[in-house]
């Protein structure tokens, strides 16, 4: 196998030729597939579809606590609800308020209640001139275009291997205007990768000069392994600042949209006393109560943790084959050339791909042309400008295997293509 | 029967002497009630199991569509919900996007997305120095709290029996920092009237100085008749708004909390085109899309506005009676003494009673005194102030008929008390 920057201008020449003979055949297949989302499949939410026989007309809708799920009322969800998701985060029920079907409306509205109301009694964010925002990247589009929105200037912090580049995050909280980070901790979207010990414990540790910073921890992909023997692990944050003093510094976020229903799960937050006090303060003037009979619905079918990990592995049966797929293709086809690299994830929802510097947008557009809609190239990063305009997120979970293989190979082909005609100084 | 104000005050302490032994005894009884929300009762909830058998596991989730509601997607909710709340406020389906569980949520993030990023392209109102809204009061205490969390002036309205005093509506819109109007326009809570033809149509050719003006219209009683031959009507508002040219100026709000479940129902907002681009470039940002399994759920159960009616008629039922008993006691015990008055609503969920000035306070103390909680007087007003301190809202549908009868009792004592004590010149 020659690494592409060895090939001379005609080998490289020919080889386009032949690249683009197979791009027109393949663009032939009438392929008509969007992964551009990390969405479950359908296999993943048919395998959950048991959770639609835990009520019927002649069930008691009451909580363990005599609480009428069906009625108004529990402003911070059934008692049950915050202890399961409690468990799974590895905090106290206490620590938990139960929301509706979505963790990113709970961060949306931490961000929009900042901006109006401010942090535990700051300054309404509104009110200053200039509010910015951490974000490792890539990262989480949806995370990034919740700043955007709020006119939060974003500061990009460069992935490590082991999480974000804790030195340069310690040295930008030092401005009071620095006011939070974004983080994807665990099977980290897009990379896969989890925070290291190292970073978590140094994260926890951060000496913000910003009362209001507050490190959003977005613990999507927290019960999300691929497997049962090799599982990545991550430290429990709240207890972690806690322990320096620096309990109120941390809000972390999760929710069963890819654990029981994408539409129809029930999400959460956990946090200090004093932050949910103050979150409480709105919430109870923004609804009377979220969605509890969904809430005993999760309860009565997980019961608890060995319910959620026995569920997950599951899941992680319809995953991985498609994970180990993708990545078998990528290194048969790509292995050795010189014109990408990739993540092997042990869990959550993305493999991510690194073209060479400039190429991410053509392969996307390619990708378009022939019929497989990817994220768009950039988006992973703030205001979606990559630097290097190399990062491809690709999300493996929606596709049938026969749909991913297809979606797979069409990828190397353009990934090929692409680098072909980049060295040849054509884009 | 003798008006209490004509009675010497050897009979008035005399009257008082027996009305407190009553209210002893009353005491002694051990009541222990919350009637302070206009909460459904377990009858009620019972009703509506049914709807817990729509779905079992073999279900399709599929709706009529073909869109997967255990799934991400679907932004501005399935199209059978769009069409099924649209059927119930008489406006098209393209004009309704339907939400989670609570209309109170769609509200409020409408007042806080005007804060942050203005309405329809106006200033965010973050950065005006001075933002008004027009209460009519007695009115929903809950509005009242949204306007006053963001720091908005509040200005009462007085209602009048065909709705809230339009004359001092259009003087005060001609102020540019007045930005709304909370309007409850059917079975209004608590007054339990509904706004005339006339006020509707004065309200929807309001000329208002400001162009991000909007009538929060929350059409949350446009079904919760108590009776099939007698019941009021409501105009359609979208159409009559456009039909002056003034399209935008309205935001329509409704749910099925008080049809299905309390805690567990879809609501919606009905808009202009304008105005529904305006929310969704904050939806997008916010949440990937609402519970549509939910939404699925409310459509087989419901079908059509037909299936509406039928299932409301169930509710009148089970709250006729319960309204019938309040009234009557009423009557019975305070009719003709000049203590009080009251409504006579043909829906809703409240009855509204007006005691002498400065006695709602310690009516309202006295029965909690016994063991009945009832809305706070003054909760109906701006900041919780009601200035004449008369009026209290009475919620007859959460306590059992045996619960009420007691409930009932034991107010028109206190009513009798209390106007005994201000009359000598006691309290």
């Amino acid at each position: 196998m020659t690494a592409y920057k060895d090939l001379t201008r005609e080998e490289l020449l020919a080889m386009k030729k032949d690249l683009e003979l197979q791009y027109e055949d393949a663009k032939g297949k009438g392929l008509k597939l969007d992964m551009s989302r990390g969405k479950p499949s359908e296999e993943q939410l048919d395998m959950t579809m048991p959770m639609m026989d835990i009520f019927n007309s002649s069930c008691d809708m009451r909580d363990d606590q005599g609480v009428d799920t069906r009625n108004y009322g529990n402003l911070e969800g059934i008692w049950s609800a915050r202890r399961l998701l409690g468990e799974m985060l590895g905090v106290a029920p206490e620590k938990v308020i139960v929301f509706g079907t979505a963790s990113l409306s709970v961060m949306y509205d931490s961000i929009s209640r900042s901006m109006t109301h401010g942090v535990m009694g700051s300054t309404p964010w509104c009110k200053l001139d200039k509010v910015k925002f951490l974000c490792p990247a890539p990262g989480y589009d949806r995370h990034f275009s919740i700043t955007e929105h709020f006119g939060i200037e974003m500061i990009t912090i460069p992935m490590t291997e082991e999480g974000p580049d804790m030195d340069l995050v310690e040295e930008y909280v030092k401005d009071p205007a620095v006011k939070g980070i974004w983080c994807v901790p665990m099977y980290t979207n897009p990379l896969g990768i989890t925070y290291s010990e190292e970073v978590c414990r140094r994260m926890a540790d951060l000496n913000p000069a910003a009362e209001d910073f507050r490190i959003y921890w977005d613990n999507a992909y927290c019960v999300h392994h691929l497997y049962d023997d090799e599982q990545d692990t991550l430290p429990e944050m709240l207890s972690m600042c806690e322990a320096n003093g620096k309990k109120d510094m941390i809000l972390e976020f999760a929710s069963t949209s890819k654990i029981s229903f994408a539409g129809a799960g029930i999400s959460c937050i956990a946090a200090s006393e004093g932050n949910l006090e103050w979150v409480k303060k709105s919430m109870t003037i923004q609804i009377i109560s979220h969605d509890k009979i969904n809430q005993l619905r999760h309860v009565r079918y997980f019961k608890d943790m060995d319910g959620i990990k026995e569920h997950m592995r599951k899941h992680a049966a319809i995953m991985r084959p498609k994970f180990e797929m993708v990545l078998e293709t990528l290194e048969r086809e790509l292995g050795g050339l010189g014109i990408g690299s990739w993540t092997k994830p042990l869990g959550g929802y993305f493999i991510s791909f690194d073209a060479m510097d400039g190429c991410a947008k053509a392969i996307v557009n390619k990708c378009k042309e022939a019929g497989v809609v990817l994220t768009g190239a950039g988006a992973t990063f703030p205001y979606k400008k990559d630097p290097h305009d190399k990062n491809i997120r690709i999300a493996p979970s929606y596709p049938t295997m026969e749909e991913l293989k297809l979606t797979a190979e069409l990828f190397v082909l353009c990934v090929k293509l692409v680098s072909v005609e980049k060295l040849l100084g054509e884009i």
